[in-house]
């Protein structure tokens, strides 16, 4: 059998204030797409669905419309709740809306029912905190996340003669070994929230949403699909893919089909005048500006990058480490402040006719006060 | 055929700061009881299910409990949005969910479809506003309510050889004359949200909601079922009951039946001696109090009253209407002001000892200064 494993979809997002729903919504038609040509039997969706918990009406009816088409297509959907969505919210009707195929975990509530399919036995374990868990076992010592889904997994009544597969949204580790992880997901930074792998020796599959760069851990069968886009500069070198698992019996075959953007997401460096000879390109840009004096950059770069993110001057971050002597800083004039930063941003002084202007722009707020 | 015809649930108000979720949960419980005993074939909900767009948790697990006994019961339901709801909210997934039987109305986009049960075709209205219509019929004038209704209901393609109930969420008038409202409405008070009941002529039911009191408007089958609680003290004297809508192919027969909630809402006046005489009750109360001197009134009445939504005094608000003069006001002190504020409560003046008692505590808090 044949399954698309998604994750960290995140609908509604913003980056650096530019909405995603477009892509978003490109994204999830060519996965419909892919759902008809590799004729699919099943879409895992490992949590973080949406950006917020409380998600935009914008967001809710893009999701929406995407499971309406997948329940069309007659394929089932298993879908956990990530730590961005609201596990109730998501889950609101969810036992009506199973009836159509459309899966959605509960609340955790100290035990899971698996779905069958065929032969497999999939289980789906909304995003839990360790207090979620201790509530239900008050007897056991619940001290971090290791702790609490080792217990959760320990109380699953496995059958190992199917194959099982989990759906999960969880920091997993390897022997100690992280995750690559991006600047967009919120993981946790301390070890408290670390899962060893080994927790799931009995699952043939898991299939993880949390870390947005596609890897596994562990062993290859223990996968995080990756977010469908890019949503920070520390994902531009990554690939971002749909992950198709073909499961007979026992046996796992992973392989991942390229998503195709409406927007890429890219980091150049330059002079201005070098990147304004440069082709026009719709993608997301970083750019970082190796000029010293460069009036209204933004404005000339939108005219080749109407996408632009992010725009750096290299001279401005390279001064920063520079020493301030407050003392100083509070006995200069505001003008000489102004010529100070100019200096800095330009490695120019000001020239006689631009001191001009700058006195008389000044003297103009001062007079409006 | 039998319905419940409900409406104006509010699920999740707050009653003068008191939660009403037990309340509710114990009226959708005999709805639940009613709908087993009365053998009903339907449950219309007329709007208003949740009291905000956006509700809690806890409510929309009350709601969703309660909707899916109805869907385990194989009792097909018909819920519209009202001006508390949010239309897309409420309507998520409500194409997947209409599976079990469970019908939403959708957001509105121009026309709808009716649903059908035997001989009759249920129409979904959700609470539409003037521009809700408007852009989707941009060349026909509509000014207000009425014109708005009038081409939504223009616009449906109703067959009146069958039976045909609307469900709807609006202000209806019988030949100007407005329904009887209650405070606990956020109904405008100008005409413009006027729609007169001859609109529904078509109709041989319509199941209204967005009034608090069970009152026909025009002819008996165009019916506001009211709320099923008493949601503010203008409603004491309502009668709040499941409204059972008995249909045979056009005749109808309204009856109903009473809730009996947890809670019943009392108004009482008297002397606090008087009244804390009287038997333990724990209705919501609103208490007057006739004494011209009682300290700590609250207190006291809460061993009898445990759940006092109101406490007002007679004289205070009596004297209200003295006029203040602002000029004098300024210049006496705050030892002034406040035996002035305790004859005005009280009709009596300070005693000596009061008086040093004031005194002593002015003195007080002007140190802690």
């Amino acid at each position: 059998m044949k399954f698309i494993h998604l994750g960290d979809l995140h609908i509604g997002k913003r980056v650096n204030e530019f909405s995603m729903i477009n892509d978003q919504r490109e994204i999830l038609k060519q996965i419909i797409k892919v759902s008809k040509s590799e004729k699919v039997n099943g879409i895992f969706i490992a949590g973080d669905i949406y950006d917020k918990t409380i998600p935009s009406i914008e967001a809710i009816e893009l999701f929406e419309d995407f499971i309406c088409k997948i329940a069309d297509l007659k394929i089932p959907a298993y879908i956990v709740s990530g730590n961005h969505d609201s596990s109730e919210r998501l889950s609101t009707f969810s036992k009506l809306i199973s009836l159509s195929g459309i899966h959605f975990s509960r609340n955790y509530d100290g035990k899971i029912i698996p779905l069958p399919l065929e032969n497999i036995d999939i289980w789906l374990l909304p995003f839990v905190r360790p207090a979620d868990v201790r509530r239900f076992f008050p007897d056991i010592e619940i001290g971090n996340y290791q702790d609490a889904i080792e217990n959760v997994v320990k109380n699953l009544d496995i059958d190992t003669s199917r194959t099982n597969i989990l759906i999960a949204h969880q920091f997993v580790t390897a022997n100690g070994k992280k995750p690559e992880i991006s600047d967009s997901e919120t993981s946790s930074l301390g070890t408290l929230d670390n899962i060893d792998y080994r927790i799931f020796d009995n699952f043939d599959y898991v299939a993880l949403g949390h870390i947005h760069k596609p890897q596994s851990m562990g062993r290859k069968e223990i996968r995080y699909c990756g977010s469908p886009l890019k949503y920070s500069f520390s994902e531009v070198n990554q690939n971002k893919s749909i992950t198709i698992v073909e499961i007979e019996d026992k046996k796992i075959d992973i392989k991942s089909i390229p998503f195709k953007p409406i927007h890429e997401m890219k980091e150049i460096r330059g002079k201005i005048n070098n990147l304004l000879k440069m082709e026009k390109d719709e993608s997301y840009m970083h750019i970082t500006l190796t000029d010293t004096n460069v009036i209204d950059a933004k404005n000339k770069l939108e005219t080749i990058f109407p996408n632009i993110m992010k725009l750096d001057f290299e001279e401005y971050y390279t001064n920063l480490g520079e020493k301030r002597d407050l003392k100083t800083l509070k006995e200069k004039t505001i003008f000489e402040h102004f010529s100070d930063f100019f200096e800095k941003q330009t490695k120019e002084k000001l020239t006689n006719e631009e001191k001009e202007i700058v006195s008389s722009i000044l003297l103009d707020i001062k007079e409006a006060k």
